[in-house]
This record gives structure tokens, C-alpha cells and sequence, in this order.
């Protein structure tokens, strides 16, 4: 590639977060940088979307960057439609979304704004990787992982990512020398147990809060769990057709 | 089965859409029906949970039908895990979701927060299905539906639906006499393509209204865009699985 690479950045944490301001700065070594990002928080919203309401969109100015940034009221998935559709004037070259602040491996994948994000680019046609770091603190050591970031995004511009694909990529929580290399990875097969937390409001009034516990039922080597529990930063192609194929066979079965 | 089954019935467009009312009279033809879902309109949710905020639940009585009804203050997903994990005291045999209000054929299950309390469901280890209409009328004919909608769900109770696996059904907009049959279908190749209303506020601030253009690419007739234009309902296997495993070794290759 002669010219710079035209990068879009988002996440799901909010335009202010740690994890998207180093993300930010990495993407700034390598090409011309444009920030869409959410105004809040939007972490677990999935694929959302906002159809019956507004949108609102404002250019800012958070650091001395070279990058434009524009903060929007919306989901992870919308920025991603208004970066592409609306703000940039060519199609960028590739969207990276995150660092979230937590896990996105295994199942979390279906409730994760920062990958709906980087799979909504993918639909447009857009190249795309999600990061994440397996630590949910605001103050996470995201430095860290500068090089990795910026090696594989370097090798998915130069390599190119598949087709109708984006790459789920995460860190295990350590530190840059104690990590031990990148494993390319299928989706562990895991689940949530949920706990609901009943409790009574100051009206008397019951509401909940939902909590749960992360069951792991996959053991094999070849799963994103597996390599971040043994020190291996995980990639796992991600692709918006949800089809079962293999499936499909069987339910002829049926004989409607 | 010898007991009736359990069946638990959501939505996203809201306990008291007609689509639900719908599915709730027919579900009753079945078995013991309890009614788990939002208390607003929840479209284009995909699969967002709450975790930043409360979540409310309240037993409510909607008709003089025999189920037990709960509307919940969360998204489709949300009320899927309420459902099985709080409220019911065992396992539901089946999960039914619908009937929506419009399409979630094609790239519409990604956004779909009628499919993602099903896959919500599959995640959870009960069988489930997602019903939609192609009429986004409020008062579309959802009657017609009655005699597929049962017969379907049966089958499904009796053949089992694949492990993992929860069924997108998307019925044609045409009366019941006008439906050819039913077809074991792939999610087709399409996107939409975003056009942004930009708009100014009464106070002079811009805003954006996301309105959108669908782009059907695949022409084949295995695909659900292919069943519904020629009158058939279509029903697509989806997985929860989002790994495109063929593409595994292929990014083996980036050596990292």
C-alpha cells in the first residue's frame, strides 16, 4: 500500500476510555486515523442498533492527536454505519475496534459491542479486528500491548483478512515479556450460569441485578480459552453468517 | 412427551404486540405457557444485555388465557435468562419468539432481538425458535399464521432441533391458501445499505435519523431471500458459534 492506510477507530467502553486512547495512539504509527465512537458506555450491547430514536454526532477534540474524532449518541454498530456511510469520505482501508476493558472471548463474542462493531464493518465490506484485554479495570495496563497491536494490524493490512470475516482478538492479563506468542483460534464452547440479585428498592419495589458465572466446557487446545489461559494472546476469525450448514441436511428431515 | 411441554414465549416488540398475543393463543394449543418479555419495544437490539442498570419484572394478567405473564424491563435477551434462570422452576422444553413485527431474514438476525432471545435460549441449552412476518404493520395478519406456527413448533418438539442450533422462521406476507410451503433454507449474502437523514433540531443542533436501503446479493435458491420472494416460509438453522472455522488455517498462514 503507497498511500497511508485510512483507519477507523471505535469501541463499545465510550470515546474517553483508556483502552480506545491507546488504540488511538497505535493507529496513529500506521496511518491516517478517524475516531467514531460512542459519547457513553455501550458495553453488552450486542449488535444493537438505534432505529426509533435520534442519532447525534459532534466532532471533538480530546488530545493533541493528529486523528479526527467524532463522539455519537449511538451503539458500537452505529458508529461503525455513520463512520463508513456518513463521515469518512472513502471507505477506510480497515476498523479497529476497542480495547475493551474485559474479555470478548468464547461466547461473550454474541453480547460484545466492541466486536458487533468490528463485524458491522465487515458486513460493509470493511476489514476488521476487535481487542480486548482480559482485565476489566479502567486503569488496565493497555501500554502493553502496543506492539502486538500495531504487529498484527500491520499483517491484516499487508495479508489482507478474509473475506466476510472479522478477527476477535484477546489479551491475557500479563505483561508484554511474560506473554508467549499468538495462537490463531476457534470459539471455546462456554456459557453463562446467571444469577439474578434480587433486591427492594426504597419504594418497597423489587428489581434485580444480573451477575453470573463463566462455565468453560471446552478443554481442547485449539480454542480461544485454552490459549489465554496458558499466555497466548488469542485470534479467532469471526463471520456475521450465522447459518448452521452443516445442519441444514438434517432439518430437510423434517418433511414439512 | 407424555406431560404438556413448558413453553416459554418472548418477544422484542413488546408484551402487548399483536405478534406476541399471536404466538401466546397458539403456544396454548400446546402446552403450559409462561410469557417472559419486554415491557417497551426492543427492535434491532441483537443480542444486548443489561449489566450497567436495574432490571424490573412484574406479573401482569393481559387476557383471560391460562398463561402466566411477565413483563420485564430489559431487552430480549434479558428476559430469556430471567425467564429460565429466575422465574420458571424447570427447564422450558421449548423457547418461542415472535412473532415479529417485520423480516429477519437474510442479515437482519444479526440485528434481531427476536433471534437473539432465541439464540439466547440455544446458549442456554433449550430449544428455540424465532418467528417473524414480513409486515411491519402493527395490525398485520398474524391469523393466518396459526396452522404453520403449530404445526412447526410440534414437529420441532417431537423431531428435536440440532444442539446449538436455534430456527429463523420467516413466513411471506400472503394469505394462508398463498403459501407454497416451507423451506430448509441458508441466511442469503445481503446488507443494507445506510443513508442518514440529517436533520436540524429546534434548537439548531444536527441530528441523524439511520434509514437504510437492503441489498439482497444472492441469487441462488437454497437462501431465505430466494423461499420468501417465491412464497415460501423459510427456516435457517443459526448458530451461536460465531467461528468461521474454514478460515482457520488460512490465517495459520500469517505466521505470526
Amino acid at each position: 500500500m503507497s498511500k497511508k492506510p485510512l483507519i477507523l477507530v471505535t469501541n463499545d467502553d465510550g470515546i474517553s476510555a483508556p483502552g480506545i486512547r491507546t488504540l488511538i495512539s497505535v493507529m496513529n504509527e500506521i496511518g491516517d486515523v478517524v475516531v467514531v465512537a460512542p459519547d457513553s458506555p455501550q458495553s453488552a450491547m450486542g449488535h444493537a442498533i438505534t432505529i426509533n430514536s435520534t442519532l447525534h454526532c459532534n466532532s471533538i477534540e480530546v488530545d493533541n492527536g493528529p486523528q479526527q474524532e467524532y463522539s455519537c449518541s449511538g451503539t458500537p454498530a452505529d458508529c461503525v454505519k455513520l463512520g463508513i456511510n456518513e463521515i469518512l469520505e472513502r471507505k477506510p482501508d480497515i476498523c479497529v475496534s476497542g480495547i475493551n476493558h474485559g474479555s470478548n472471548s468464547s461466547i461473550n463474542v454474541i453480547y460484545s459491542g466492541t466486536m458487533s462493531a468490528a463485524l458491522e464493518a465487515s458486513i460493509e465490506g470493511v476489514p476488521a479486528i476487535g481487542f480486548s484485554l482480559l482485565d476489566y479495570n479502567w486503569n488496565a495496563d493497555f501500554e502493553s500491548l502496543r506492539n502486538f497491536i500495531k504487529k498484527i494490524t500491520l499483517t491484516a493490512i499487508n495479508k489482507g483478512i478474509p473475506n466476510g470475516n472479522a478477527l476477535n482478538i484477546n489479551f491475557p492479563k500479563l505483561k508484554e515479556n511474560e506473554i508467549k506468542g499468538i495462537k490463531i483460534c476457534r470459539q471455546a464452547k462456554a456459557h453463562w450460569i446467571e444469577k439474578f440479585d434480587k433486591r427492594i428498592n426504597p419504594q418497597g419495589k423489587e428489581y434485580y441485578w444480573l451477575t453470573g458465572e463463566f462455565i468453560n466446557e471446552d478443554h481442547k487446545n485449539d480454542s480461544d480459552e485454552w490459549a489465554l489461559k496458558n499466555g497466548y494472546i488469542s485470534i479467532v476469525p469471526v463471520k456475521f453468517d450465522m447459518t448452521d450448514h452443516k445442519n441444514i441436511e438434517k432439518l430437510k428431515d423434517w418433511n414439512f
